[in-house]
């Protein structure tokens, strides 16, 4: 059986009309889904106001005691229970989980050396028994961006290498497509292009992208993470714009795919 | 099959240490169970640094858009999630909802007349065969007291009339024990002797109670919530101290047993 795994990001959550308007398509996909969300701005606002400082090292979060609860809140509470409403709403039965709910994302804290970013988790198991129980029983799970570490407690913890640890796990029990819904149509060839999308990226043309600069700084991470999850049995990923995600789930040739 | 549905409130929630003792002794209780918890004082601290005014009528909280943004982020995140990972640390396998989570607690928003308390909700059904899926798989549920409404989405919730319904609908299922846990070790007959707990009510004593005048105010509607859930099927209901749950689990004669 087929399974669509989604992850969704800050241009899509930040905006309530964009956001309404892309988990109102998602009753079009037939075969069971997962849909995985990060932060969005919602969170540094929200510790803005609660006078809770945000520090970011190389573009990342770190997170203090206070950030984490800011975290917990905004992601595990407001937007994940904001979208999980929504899908309710319109006869998708959703349930919105945090890692520590059926400790469904078990991680490890991330060592303090050489960088200490606090509460931060990288994922090192998921319940997929559990998960997969959902989806046969109809549910349509929502995972926010938090883990859970025995030890340490909830961890804030990157979307995106939840959405391929996911997908990678139920790969043994279903055909797996994992999708990431970014600002662009695909990966683009030229930046100012919005039409020189690259259809197809594997593990023989990678090299050679990267090595023409084509693809660069933020991108390869992205894709090393999509590659390593197809060598694990992930059928096929996908890096589109959320408004060509229902087409792709349905077989058009739209985004960038990495298989 | 017994269930014991538990409800906590502000006395234990908003102490970090009270909590984690409360917790740590829930493993004891071999049988399945519910938790509920309440607010707090957590939501109120936190509107207050969000600059979102608090606004109380008869004692119960006015919910505007901006307060049930609040709610959804203390109640249903950071309390939440927070019980949830600390079950989880002491190996009871918690999962955290709200009431539009698999659409546990269906609510409709309460008329704005006479007076309008914004986005509350009264529960009109309980996913009881949810629940109870969930409790053959050995889980712990622990439910926020936030329900759902298919118009008006997330609403705030009163917890104690949560835990009435929710021990109610299992009632079918399950041989349910229900605990409202507060600051006192039971009923008392006299506020001044902390001993003076009467040890049985029931729909005979109640109304001689009411017109001695020993039980008053916000104990009658608590008390009519648990002759209703005994009426409707619920084994029997105790209100008593944290600190004497377990006992009361395992067959003490402790607290207010209204039967």
């Amino acid at each position: 059986m087929r399974l669509h795994v989604i992850k969704i990001g800050g241009n899509i959550i930040d905006d309530p009309i964009v956001l309404n308007t892309f988990l109102a398509k998602l009753k079009d996909i037939a075969e069971p889904l997962i849909l995985i969300h990060g932060g969005g701005k919602i969170a540094t606002k929200t510790a803005e106001k609660l006078g809770v400082q945000t520090n970011m090292i190389e573009g990342r979060r770190v997170t203090s005691g206070a950030m984490r609860d800011v975290v917990m809140m905004v992601y595990g509470g407001l937007i994940n229970k904001n979208i999980v409403a929504q899908l309710q709403a319109i006869g998708v039965n959703a349930i919105g989980l945090s890692g520590a709910d059926a400790k469904v994302l078990e991680a490890v804290k991330r060592p303090t050396e050489p960088i200490d970013y606090g509460f931060v988790g990288d994922v090192k198991k998921v319940n997929s028994v559990f998960l997969k129980t959902l989806l046969e029983a109809g549910l349509c799970p929502i995972l926010a961006p938090l883990s859970y570490d025995p030890v340490h407690g909830v961890l804030n913890t990157n979307a995106d290498t939840i959405a391929s640890a996911v997908a990678t796990s139920l790969s043994t029990h279903f055909e797996v497509s994992l999708y990431f819904c970014f600002e662009k149509k695909g990966v683009l060839r030229d930046l100012a292009d919005e039409n020189s999308i690259i259809k197809d990226i594997n593990s023989q043309n990678f090299d050679s992208l990267k090595k023409q600069g084509i693809i660069y700084e933020g991108m390869i991470p992205k894709i090393q993470n999509a590659l390593k999850a197809v060598k694990e049995g992930v059928e096929s990923v996908y890096i589109c714009q959320e408004a060509d995600l229902i087409e792709i789930t349905q077989g058009a040739s739209l985004g960038t795919k990495i298989s």
